[in-house]
């Protein structure tokens, strides 16, 4: 894998990652960022996460081989739509969003015939934002989903998975729509979750939390913009989801009703066996 | 705070590091540890929390001036009420269990009026087990609740308050029901709702995961004996607490339902206000 010009768009926690992972790792030759704002391309910068910034996002993508878009969901279609036309041929565009379907299917409908886009989603990040919060080895042994449809070129989607390799990443092929599914129960399901639980934490209670409620509700410090994307572009699996979590509150509620240890701890027991599976 | 002989029952991750802390800091000329296996007193004193280890509680209660029991909730009450007898007059006798209405209420029921019991919850620990995951700055800066009832004793109160501090802990006396109520809202429905959330991962997901779904069910971790024996104790302010959890749910799915943006919006942005608040 080598990549003359890397463009990424949206140099944040994500995008100021993959130029600091990609420059450490020499992948490529120059990393032009683009962002809305001066001061972050500035930071990213100083950062040593890119080498040039862009305000014109098509501008940065134009002048790349290679280029990521790390930008909110619900802008990253649009984007890829705007800067795809003025693309030499053969350029490829992938994301970094974390939903999948309606991203990849609004590009394929109007994308050009000679320029390619694979949709990707690295499982790496936090509730930080900014490029002062990446860091060259986000991706190290983090998985990252690339998505195939009938429509994708093989060629694209092999350097693709050699990009996201070469930033140290391990990498899975999954169709657009099982991702959503997936990624509804195992991200923005606990996402909802922190978020709801958060939001029903009475101010004078604030003193009386322990490590306990902080990481239970760890990612409700997310951008709430972000995620309001998120769950609106994949609502319908997240709504499946969250109906999964209600019959599982049920189970507790009953058993508590019951008073009987014996119920709790059944639920409590394989609680415990699927979350030791995942480790720390 | 000067102790001569400081016990401690169960001398697990708070136990031991009770004993760490209360030697580190010269709080104690020596410290007894009970436990129901001798392995485990055998590496408690080999890691500096304990000088000597007793497999008969009350033994080594009955040869200290404070004594801590720090054993799971619903053992708590039957230990002290089996040791007090014995103890010299004044002997100072607090807890560290997770809930405190019944533990203090059984306790005072029946303790000898030459003994002096106060209820105690340092809010630290984490959901790991055993005297090796113990640290002598377990309880530095966190808070401490003790407990005061119309039968505590003022002295014995001011006693429990200064070894805690003496320990590093912050102390706020709280009634044992405010306690509870407190308590079910700020771990102990994390808890139900990190294991009800593990509880829903089909396991060819796991590998979907991040550190988002990690961090949202990490203390389903915990040991489901002690979990289930707390969330019995304290089960009509848990029900109230999942009651409200419910009705933050159903605002979510509303939301999603609705499609809306700005409903989501509204909600994530007060969730996360919430958790800034509470810092990392």
């Amino acid at each position: 894998m080598k990549i003359e010009t890397l463009a990424i768009v949206g140099v944040g926690l994500i995008g100021g990652s993959i130029g600091l992972a990609a420059r450490r790792r020499g992948l490529t030759r120059r990393v032009l960022g683009a962002g809305r704002r001066r001061d972050s391309l500035d930071r990213a910068k100083e950062l040593g996460a890119i080498d040039e910034g862009f305000l014109d996002a098509s501008a940065a993508v134009q002048r790349a081989d290679l280029a990521v878009f790390c930008t909110p969901v619900d802008r990253i279609a649009d984007q890829v739509l705007e800067a795809a036309p003025g693309c030499a041929p053969g350029t490829l565009l992938t994301d970094a969003g974390s939903t999948k379907a309606a991203i990849v299917r609004d590009v394929e409908r109007r994308l050009p015939a000679n320029v390619f886009f694979v949709g990707s989603h690295p499982l790496a990040g936090s509730e930080k934002r900014g490029p002062e919060h990446a860091a060259a080895d986000l991706f190290q042994a983090k998985l990252t989903v690339i998505t195939r449809t009938p429509r994708t070129d093989p060629t694209a989607l092999e350097r693709t998975a050699a990009f996201w390799r070469a930033l140290g990443a391990r990498v899975r092929v999954m169709d657009p729509e099982d991702h959503d599914r997936a990624l509804a129960m195992t991200s923005h399901l606990p996402h909802l979750v922190a978020a709801a639980l958060a939001g029903v934490l009475p101010p004078e209670l604030c003193e009386l939390t322990a490590t306990g409620f902080r990481d239970t509700t760890r990612v409700a410090a997310g951008e709430p913009s972000l995620w309001t994307a998120i769950f609106v572009q994949n609502r319908q699996s997240l709504l499946d989801a969250l109906r999964r979590l209600d019959d599982s509150l049920t189970r507790f509620r009953k058993a508590l009703e019951s008073g009987e240890p014996a119920a709790l701890d059944v639920l409590l027991t394989q609680a415990k066996k699927v979350r030791d599976a995942l480790g720390n």
